[in-house]
């Protein structure tokens, strides 16, 4: 009989196929005396030697497959397996304890891996996956096993696991892997990642369900709803089979859409604009043909090394950016750090309310160098591109003024050099602080533009920490407080001859793109695969119309009701 | 030639007086072998015993003073003396090194003080503060000293030192003592508090230049401005001899407003109320003749203790308030918990944000047994006064339906045992949160009454930690965006009859209550000492005038347009 598991969508795709189940290798090492410690020792130094070997080479796959962003991982590996905490402290464990090199890696990462899973910050957390897999690496090659045979699949292959480290991922062998299930992680762990960006089907955090398959079970995966099915009836798999094809059908449908204009079945036009995290991105940005950058996340730039990037260094990225996006536009954001986002070479204050503190502008209004050095870069690149650049976390006026007056500054400095400045660069603010929404009027006067941040937007205005499970309740992107305050933003935009766009996820998220664009909202900027299925979605729908909507929706008072008059409005134009 | 000091005013008044300088009894004990440890842990064992008996004999001094509330203090002075980390662990020591009791003692106090400074809790490092002032008196004792002399002064004084300890502060001669000036200290360390409480003028946190401050030196304590005035001339001793009288006329003059009503110069009656933290408030808030009582933080109901107050615990508490009240409302909100508020029988996970994690009534509904208790012990509690039951924290319609669904329970139970509850008892909510601010219209139909809780409405609205140095500036009650939503949800209370309040700190600025008054605010609670300014302010003002210029406040665009405008409205007045 049939069974049906359901776990996390982490990647999108329909996919039907035999299991193939990746055994769990975390084997505990035995305990064993050794006479020679010397030589144990050196056994450590060779296997993590040939470990290293290989996580290069991964390394170089990763790098021509998914490109550097991806590929770095793999570097931070290598650099584990010189971490004098685990490497030095199991040298020096296997000679005062006189044990194998195996019991000794193991006890010392383990340590450290508890140490970091009880952390407070999720990035650490994610660390111990690291740990895990590189020690998982090492003591393979000291037991004289292969540590994967992932690349070496050889038919059409539904991968089953517990979990799957970086380097599983990054070694699939794409020819034959149709996708994965594995029984922990979440839409943001490392495996997750990777999946939407081989495009690979994939569900993730099963719970212990999905040990029971086994290799050679048929299974049916729906990672668009979250479902595997393991031997499903012929029922079923007719059933798949032609809901894989619609599937692929509407992928197609969506693919048509790419060198299309963005305007609604009433004829007026809108910008769909992609969010990027990084260079690497941009490839997905083209191929799904956006209309412009709408957020570029600069904090990559600064993170992952062990000082500033310089002024020349970010100006060839920001340069090639605009190169690339020819001619359309890239809103560019100056540095968010602070918060939850730490660099190693910044010692900012420990915060008792990370997410109400010391971050982005309030921080870089703080250490001018350090801002002063990115608006340089950003003026300089201004003549490469259509520029826009954008102050994050802007509560009051005297700050957005206070930014502005630093940059006029800049580029005084720059065209007393010599250096030219574009003079159609746009200066504009995120709006994703209640003060600013609400004075948004005020603020409006002296901007080019908004781009609201629905994310830190919403978990301000319903107080709730929007990474706290417990007030997760709270996050209602469809509450009529947050399109109250979304409506204030856009109509002072256009008061004011301004435009209004937003870059949080609320903007690619289609139960909300027919009231934002009821609301007037002229530039919608989303994740690089949201945007032809929104281009399709308003190209069914009336401006006017959802004009008229929009506004009984803000009259309610639930989000529920608010999305239940969506749904149905937009089933019954379908 | 006189010298001018300034620090933080921490507690009104001015004074003229001789200085008296507490010093600095903290010598570092020096290291002495013992032949006998046993004999030294009995030395230290007597030390405490006395130190015991010294601080049971301050507690009741205070408790008569002061009340209950300001005496629990040297509960935990006398509970800190059972605690084995230090008692035992000196002990210990005096054992293991054969060292003195002095050095021992201070040693392992030092290492907790330590620990303790460094920690992120506000209310630890406090504790940093009793840790030492116990282990003075111990080492005291130990060496034969007398503590402290300060119940022996016997002329005027203005008593300087470096710290004032909780027990310093509880033993001043009031008789004697004018006011004290601390190097040290905050508005809201324990010496401070004791200095409102005991009406004592006081500057805290002058820093080191007090230390040059000798017995016998004339003082001038204008601890209204915050400023010390050390060997002044003869023509300033004249002027602030002056100031000094026009205060206490002042004084006088504000005291004959206690039985008059609180009416605008137009006619408009509104209601002054005030906040209270527990019991022992109440009498400040009937001499200062207070229109009721806006807000009753029951929070201390649970803190202190090891275990919840039980149901009967709570009525009785409630009970002694309303009768007190005697027939003036009294607004009790439930238990507000969680951020950073904690009770040591009550874990709850560490939260990265906690001012935007489970706290107040998102707790409540997630542990309703507790939040039961406290709805049976208020409804019990409402047929002996005029009750208004308050939510804390509600962000949307959803929880208040839900708070309300229990609260109903809850009363058919009590009805169905026979048990009597009020049928003019009022529930309603406090809008502290942007959300429910922005759609107040939608919860007003669902409740008696609004409370604007400013103190967290600004922090969420600007996205800044009120206790976060950093963000200081942020915190701007006056800036137009924040008046806007105090606009918002006022409209929203009249327009469906409901009455607006104000509890956040807000209500009783001077230079907000024209303003609030003109947005047409109803109660304003504040603390016990501002009603009668407020009530004197308010007789002034023309409501009619102040609904046309709090709607000018409102369209401008800086805090500081509005604080200027406010400002010169009042000089032009006067």
């Amino acid at each position: 009989m049939s069974q049906l598991l359901t776990g996390v969508p982490a990647s999108p795709g329909i996919a039907i196929a035999k299991a193939y189940r990746l055994e769990a290798e975390e084997s505990i090492p035995q305990q064993r005396k050794v006479d020679d410690p010397a030589a144990e020792q050196q056994r450590l130094r060779s296997a993590v030697d040939a470990a290293k070997a290989d996580i290069d080479r991964i390394r170089e796959t990763t790098l021509e497959r998914l490109g550097p962003q991806k590929a770095e991982i793999f570097e931070a590996h290598l650099f584990l397996l010189d971490d004098p905490d685990l490497i030095d402290t199991t040298l020096d464990q296997i000679e005062s304890d006189g044990v194998n090199a195996e019991y000794a890696l193991y006890e010392v990462a383990s340590s450290i891996i508890e140490a970091l899973q009880s952390m407070d910050n999720e990035m650490l957390r994610e660390r111990a996956a690291d740990v895990k897999d590189i020690t998982g690496r090492v003591i393979s090659k000291l037991e004289g096993r292969e540590h994967s045979a992932l690349s070496e699949l050889s038919a059409e292959t539904i991968l089953i696991a517990k979990d799957l480290t970086p380097s599983d991922t990054a070694q699939l062998n794409l020819e034959f892997v149709r996708g994965f299930v594995t029984e922990i992680g979440s839409r943001t762990s490392h495996s997750a990642i990777m999946a939407r960006s081989l495009e690979l089907a994939a569900v993730v955090g099963t719970g212990a369900d999905a040990s029971a398959i086994r290799t050679g079970d048929m299974i049916i995966l729906d990672a668009t709803a979250g479902q595997v099915i393991v031997n499903p009836s012929d029922e079923q798999l007719r059933e798949y089979t032609t809901r894989k094809a619609e599937y692929e059908e509407y992928k197609t449908r969506m693919r048509s859409y790419v060198d299309r204009p963005s305007v609604t079945a009433d004829g007026v036009e809108v910008e769909l604009a992609s969010n990027i995290g990084g260079i690497d991105d941009l490839e997905k940005v083209l191929a799904n043909g956006a209309d412009g950058i709408g957020l570029f996340r600069t904090e990559f730039l600064y993170m992952g090394r062990s000082s500033f990037p310089s002024e020349e260094e970010q100006y060839s990225v920001y340069k090639h950016v605009l190169e690339k996006m020819n001619g359309k536009r890239v809103v560019i954001r100056t540095l968010d750090i602070g918060g939850d986002k730490e660099l190693p070479y910044l010692q900012l204050p420990k915060e008792m309310n990370p997410f109400l503190g010391q971050r982005a502008i309030r921080l870089c209004l703080d250490k001018e160098d350090l801002f002063r050095t990115q608006l340089r870069a950003l003026l300089r690149a201004s003549m490469h591109g259509k520029l826009a650049i954008m102050f994050p976390m802007i509560a009051v006026l005297g700050e957005l003024r206070e930014a502005k007056r630093i940059l006029a500054e800049e580029r005084a400095k720059l065209e007393q050099e010599g250096t030219k400045v574009s003079d159609t660069l746009e200066v504009g603010i995120m709006i994703e602080i209640p003060a600013a929404a609400i004075a948004a009027d005020v603020l409006a006067k002296e901007v080019d533009f908004f781009s609201i941040g629905t994310n830190d937007l919403i978990q301000y205005t319903m107080a709730a920490d929007r990474m706290n499970e417990s007030v997760a309740y709270l996050y209602q992107p469809h509450h009529p407080s947050i399109l109250r305050l979304v409506q204030l933003v856009i109509q002072a935009a256009n008061r004011h001859g301004k435009w209004a766009g937003m870059c949080g996820e609320m903007a690619g998220d289609s139960a909300a793109i027919p009231l934002l664009l009821g609301l007037g909202l002229y530039e919608f900027s989303m994740s690089a695969s949201s945007v032809l299925p929104a281009r399709e979605l308003i190209s069914r729908l009336s401006r006017e119309e959802w004009a008229g909507l929009a506004e009984q929706a803000i009259g309610m008072s639930t989000q529920q009701e608010v999305l239940d008059f969506v749904n149905q409005q937009l089933r019954s134009e379908a």
